[in-house]
């Protein structure tokens, strides 16, 4: 149940010549701050501007000639759309992205922009996957889910392997968790790449699914999900559920106000614009300080598409 | 009156050590959006947020063992002010900063948080002057002049010596024009470090003096500089400026509204935090783009420090 190394390894050779190797950057203040040795790996930076592209660059790459010809299809109204969009181009093929009637118009404009194909949808998840059958019916298209595809999961985890090249003593390394893509590819990287190196998730305690999914044994869900950390409303699927239970040591969550707090520490003291889900793990690392002292720690900024115009500090 | 390579290489020696080599960054979707191959040096990402810090190490450690023991002095209300803090913290050595009464609070606690010993004067040039001369007869302190200073200048050109290592082949540097030190340090490294580099100079409309300097032949001052580039509404000096008449092609001035935009498509493709005036290099890029098709630019982000809470967009 468990993808091999084989298959991480394969998985990186696919997506890398797909995507840009983001740099790692470390902050001499941060460090100071928090008295652990830190490593941003910089996602942000990542074409489409979120890791999301690794996931969405292998799963395409996976599908045969045929499949290729008809396109794939997702619902997503956030950095998957995109992703799946532009790894579709970069794939001479086609993206069916059904997103609900009130996204942003920013989000559909971005999704355009990659070449995706927007077919608009009600808001509710039974009219979005009606919507993406539809389509599914009339092309033939393939469906990707965001998080709970293992080609996606191996995908993800490719941000890790390139951690883990330049910073091969790490700790451990730490994710937001949302989906569960990111973390389960990152947990298969720190096991078959990393040296005795953990890996921990951060979750917003408004949508702490996967920190009760751990302790239960099976997958919950959220009753609500008001974070401000937009991109980790969703749940565990059952194809990354296996691996975060084995492979993942622990999940911290934290409240809104020490997101916004990671967030602003990140930004002013990094100079970079990072989404309000990669404040996440920092924000978990904060909350347990002393446990992480002394410590190499990886922390992967998962994206950095944020509206401008939304910024208040 | 053209320092040397040899002095350059000293201070590239020197300065190495107390620095952050900082990366250099590109964007497909700016490359796309200008028809060029952009190379941003990111001094955002620099200890205290600014290149500034390069000339400040420099300077103070020019100083003979007496000097040192004495401290230094400037009057500075922005990167300088925070730069010589922190470079005299690194060096063992006191940092005396005259700030205008109605500076910033963030700046000051800034300077306060490096080691930095306040003096505050009335905002006149000639009070902020007095008020330095006052604290050199106390202290027997040094004055370091933020831009006009052969060794600061010095200091700054190691940003684009580093530029230029990893891309040898620029067709052109940009910077952005305050006090000409920056334009000045650049244009000493892209002769003896490039291979045919030009060095161009990006300038606010609005305090266009080294613009009009360079036509005149001599040092023309601002009568007034209400840009929102605030870290260029000084004007250039005795020590730089025949290196600028000698060395630099051309500066180019923007508009206030373009350099807006620059800054909002950096922050927005980018996803990295600068300074307003960081952003007018790009800004000249863009105004004179077709000048620069197919062509290997090089861009020095100067800093990031900028308030969040005053961002909008």
């Amino acid at each position: 149940m468990i993808p091999s190394k084989a298959q991480l390894d394969s998985a990186y050779s696919i997506v890398k010549p797909y995507v840009h190797r983001t740099p790692v950057l470390s902050s001499s203040l941060l460090n100071e701050l928090t008295g652990s040795n830190l490593f941003f790996k910089c996602e942000n930076f990542q074409k489409m501007g979120a890791f999301k592209m690794r996931g969405a660059v292998h799963a395409i790459s996976k599908l045969n000639d045929n499949e290729k010809a008809r396109g794939v299809v997702t619902h997503s109204s956030g950095n998957f759309a995109q992703a799946l969009s532009l790894a579709a181009k970069s794939l001479n093929t086609k993206a069916y992205i059904v997103m609900p009637v009130n996204a942003p118009e920013v989000k559909k404009r971005a999704v355009k922009q990659y070449g995706g194909i927007i077919t608009e949808s009600e808001a509710t998840i039974q009219a979005r996957e009606a919507a993406a059958e539809e389509i599914i019916q009339e092309t033939g298209a393939t469906f990707i889910h965001p998080s709970n595809d293992t080609n996606v999961i191996l995908g993800q985890g490719t941000a890790a392997i390139e951690l883990l090249e330049e910073q091969p003593l790490l700790d451990c390394i730490m994710v937001p968790v949302g989906g569960g893509g990111l973390i389960a590819g990152t947990a298969l990287a720190a096991r078959y790449y990393g040296k005795n190196c953990k890996v921990i998730g951060g979750e917003p305690m408004l949508a702490d699914d996967a920190y009760r999914s751990l302790k239960s044994g099976k997958i919950e869900l959220n009753d609500t999900a008001n974070t401000i950390a937009d991109g980790l409303r969703t749940y565990l699927g059952d194809k990354n559920f296996p691996i975060i239970k084995s492979l993942v040591s622990e999940i911290i969550r934290v409240e809104e106000e020490e997101i916004r707090t990671a967030m602003r520490l990140i930004m002013e003291r990094m100079k970079i614009i990072v989404e309000t889900s990669s404040a996440v793990p920092f924000a978990a690392l904060l909350k347990e300080q002393s446990n992480f002292a002394g410590k190499n720690v990886g922390i992967i900024i998962s994206g950095g598409n944020v509206d401008l115009s939304e910024l208040t500090f």
